[in-house]
């Protein structure tokens, strides 16, 4: 090992060169009591002798003390030779050099049991403190998982130096440590570190890859995962916690994606679209991936973006409508697709992004679209029920930065009709008109009426008005005002837009007229249904608006890794 | 049911009007015999009367002739009279009317041990023949299944109206077919009949989805699944049988999805992916999905696609290759993506799309990229050991169309050195320099090489040229020529590149500079390794790619749903 380490200088915790020679420690006095005479020849009087002898003794004590101080600063020089330059540095850049298999050991894993252990690991530096010159205390930090680990000088290991130097890595630099799994005789108290009984005894350490951030680096993940309430409580302390903003966040979203919250959040997101997955393949769907440059910018009244194609234009999908429903004039019975969906919305809100993750599916049913209500409802009662069995640890850690109500699942799914909620809006004083649109605000004021009857924050609405769905919306036929179309909701937003569709190629030229598209531009389109489409029914949701409102967080932003808005396409 | 019906009028088959009355049965002949005298009163001779006679028998004779013929054509026009009208028609098209939880019979569950039983199905028809005006022969399909069914006119159920009328119903059109099943007494000949050994017995059949293409469809799902072969072995018939081009299956490509043999590779398409999947999480993989909208064009030479943003400029990402190294340097340790990859390269070639599903995966490493390496060629193994196992059926209705030699997946994984791969190519005569990267050419001729000593379809190439690949490449530490990247390869073709990455941001810094390329352009990207990233390698798999080499297709387009390409942006 030490063959390939090299020393970092950091400039606090420089080798202090040896430069003053420690004095010899006694040295005669040439020059007192060689002779006892005068300057003149004549002899000392008592007096003189008697000044002399005292002064000689001042100078004795004088002398005796400058040596003793002298043997002193050397000592202390001689402490201040690093005798630990092998157990700490900076490792050289990794380029596979060599392959060891060397097994290293998991934070997760550290236990009081195993107390006195030998262990190695690879983890972030989170943070360090340096209570006194011979003691350095700091957390490492590897995903969500946390432990605390002292480093002391010891006379033969390790030295003053190394232990400035260990407090003085860059935070967020990855080290490899060396030492011993310790029991601690009470619990720890900070709440970033999730090891509470045992911490490690640093024997050595390393920079595996070190910060080059210029300066400060712009927040500490510890820092950021405070909740707001910590940050509050903090503020009259001698150390008040700084807040730190979504956008600094997301200009920083590498640094802020490191927070245990959100290392937490993405496995939800994983899991939402493994849950998502899991159900559909069990129930006979199968996987597609249409394409998101389209030839021509249709299918609903939402802005799509124009893309340079070749010598022509392309445009972004909104969604993967087109592709899906073709999928099933294809003859594939039960489709589903994740992928990106674009809109160019200028829509600056906090549930709003130009890209998104789209579960999108589509279904040919047999009898009925509430076929694919049914499927629909039973998809979100799995993911519901499994989430919290499989991401108990996950939905807690974010819980502990983002505090928010448990989500509220009914026994049986609810399904309301369009008019009923309505109706309840109208019951409990708004002015609703029968055949318009819920706006944001009644949607919300719904889904707390349906929360407060049905014990529920997921309910669905079935029987949309016909004028506010797309064109290719198959109308109810009972009473053409209203359609075989829904929306489901959670916390009262809208997750998932959905409806059967015409699959008759005559009504749907039909429908295109009366929206005044020309059919020509969606000839592809109405082609898959002059060939005979299977009825057919399906949704598209969102998978940010889902995880975001099971977990009550108050910005999308804060669910998608690296998140898209009019304002940002960066990082 | 029949108060749902409509009947169908098709021109052919419409009911005769009874427009032609039959006559009377027998009349008495008012003239003969009613007075046996002359006119001028004189009584008949004998022989006046034996011709009197003889012609009033020859009229009799005459008259019954006429009545039997008029009394045989009534019978007959009483035959045509529709006595089937509630078992034949259209369907009125499914809005949802009601829900009945009917019970329908799968094709595939057709039995001969099932004789006899009564079932009622929905699926396509795919062909229809008429011998004779009392039989029609029709075979209906559903996905990859397909049955024989016969339609026979009987005396009280099925006229000859409703067989004519079904035998002229537009192939691909969805019925509605009630029968019973009945055992065949030698299997079916024709190639696209699945079902062998029984066949239906039609009692009464519907149109639930019309085809209402004008004119015929484009061709027909049956001859768009017959191989060269049969294809070629056809022309010298009476019933030669139509090459189909792929623009034309690609221009209608909802129709030609339909055959068997697509319904079978994009269930494999899908097989790829759930292998893919299976494997990084079993292995402790997270998915992610990264922005597709980028801020800036970078990455590497490859072309980019330009959208109009809002008021600015963002670009298509032509690989996650950022995002997913981002995630790395935020801690999210192994990721993968499926996703859509855009390439702006007027490249029209039958292995080039500008888009097509990535499969990428990225992994930080604990000492050597070779960790990453061999998680990739498990994984591969891993998915060439479970895609026969699971999809043999659909492997080999793949085959049945495009016949392909089989894959050959080695014991072990075959891993070269790219110093090695030229040296077999020296050997063999081909004329390639050290540091060059390989032509398509001479990457095949490697395959073949390869294929005859190791006797795989499938290696890995590792340790290429630096020059020859991006700027994130990390050097091989001990030759700087050369880097810490590979290819992999099936059948010669490359369907994976991958590399470890620079981590250190400095060095990166250095390699930005030499190629060009300004640090500030990449500034956020650059940014996550100032703030430390692990050691990490990763690859990009072309989904098409794989599916398409693994069963031997001659176009990659054959197995993407919708392809895009230069000159394609639609369907």
């Amino acid at each position: 090992m030490s063959s390939e380490t090299k020393q970092l200088k950091v400039s606090e915790g420089a080798p202090v060169e040896l430069d003053q020679k420690a004095q010899p420690a006694m040295e005669t006095n040439k020059d007192a009591g060689s002779e006892e005479l005068n300057p003149d020849g004549t002899p000392l009087s008592d007096k003189q002798r008697r000044k002399r002898a005292e002064k000689a003794e001042k100078e004795r004590i004088k002398a005796e003390k400058a040596a003793r101080l002298a043997a002193e600063q050397a000592a202390r020089q001689a402490a201040d030779v690093d005798f630990a330059t092998e157990n700490y540095g900076v490792l050289p850049m990794n380029c596979s050099q060599e392959r060891k298999n060397e097994q290293l050991f998991a934070i997760e894993d550290i236990h009081p049991e195993k107390d006195g252990q030998p262990i190695t690991l690879l983890a972030r530096l989170q943070t360090s403190r340096l209570p006194s010159a011979k003691l350095a205390f700091l957390t490492f930090r590897n995903g969500v998982h946390c432990v605390q680990a002292t480093l002391a000088v010891t006379p033969e290991k390790i030295s003053r130096q190394m232990v400035k130097w260990a407090a003085a890595v860059t935070p967020e630099s990855i080290v490899r440590v060396e030492g011993t799994i310790s029991k601690v005789p009470k619990p720890v108290e900070s709440p970033s570190v999730t090891v509470k009984d045992a911490e490690i005894k640093i024997s050595r350490m390393f920079v595996a890859v070190p910060v080059t951030w210029e300066g400060q680096i712009p927040f500490y993940v510890d820092d950021a995962t405070r909740s707001d309430a910590e940050i509050e409580a903090s503020q009259n302390t001698p150390r008040p916690l700084p807040p730190i903003a979504l956008d600094t966040r997301l200009d920083n979203r590498v640094l802020d994606l490191r927070t245990p919250t959100n290392q937490a959040i993405f496995r939800l997101n994983h899991g939402v679209c493994r849950l998502f997955r899991e159900f559909l393949e069990n129930n006979g769907f199968i996987e597609i991936h249409t394409p998101k440059l389209q030839g021509a910018a249709t299918e609903s009244g939402a802005s799509v973006f124009k893309v340079d194609y070749f010598k022509g234009k392309a445009f972004l999908a909104q969604s993967p409508q087109l592709g899906k429903q073709m999928a099933i004039s294809a003859d594939f019975g039960r489709v589903y697709e994740i992928g990106p969906v674009f809109r160019a919305e200028d829509s600056n809100t906090n549930r709003h992004m130009t890209e998104f993750t789209g579960l999108d599916l589509e279904m040919a049913f047999q009898e009925h679209y509430h076929e694919v209500v049914d499927l629909l409802n039973q998809l979100f009662m799995y993911i519901f029920s499994e989430l919290p069995k499989r991401y108990a640890t996950e939905i807690a850690t974010v819980r502990r930065q983002y505090p928010s109500e448990e989500f509220l699942v009914p026994e049986a799914p609810v399904c309301l009709n369009f008019k009923e909620g309505i109706q309840m809006l109208r019951d409990a004083g708004y002015e609703v008109n029968d055949l318009d649109d819920l706006s944001t605000e009644t949607e919300r004021a719904l889904g707390k009426l349906v929360r407060d009857k049905y014990k529920t924050d997921f309910y669905a609405l079935d029987k949309f008005p016909m004028e506010v769905r797309p064109f290719y919306t198959m109308p109810d036929p009972e009473d053409s005002r209203y359609s075989n179309s829904y929306d489901f909701f959670m916390r009262g937003q809208e997750i998932l837009s959905g409806a059967q569709r015409i699959h008759d190629a005559k009504f749907l030229e039909e429908r295109l007229a009366a929206a005044n598209i020309p059919v020509s531009s969606m000839k592809h389109y109405v082609d898959a249904f002059r060939l005979g489409a299977p009825p057919h029914a399906g949704g598209g949701i969102g998978l940010e608006r889902v995880l975001m409102l099971y977990l009550g967080l108050n910005n999308i932003r804060r669910v998608s890794m690296f998140p898209r808005d009019p304002k940002r396409v960066e990082p």
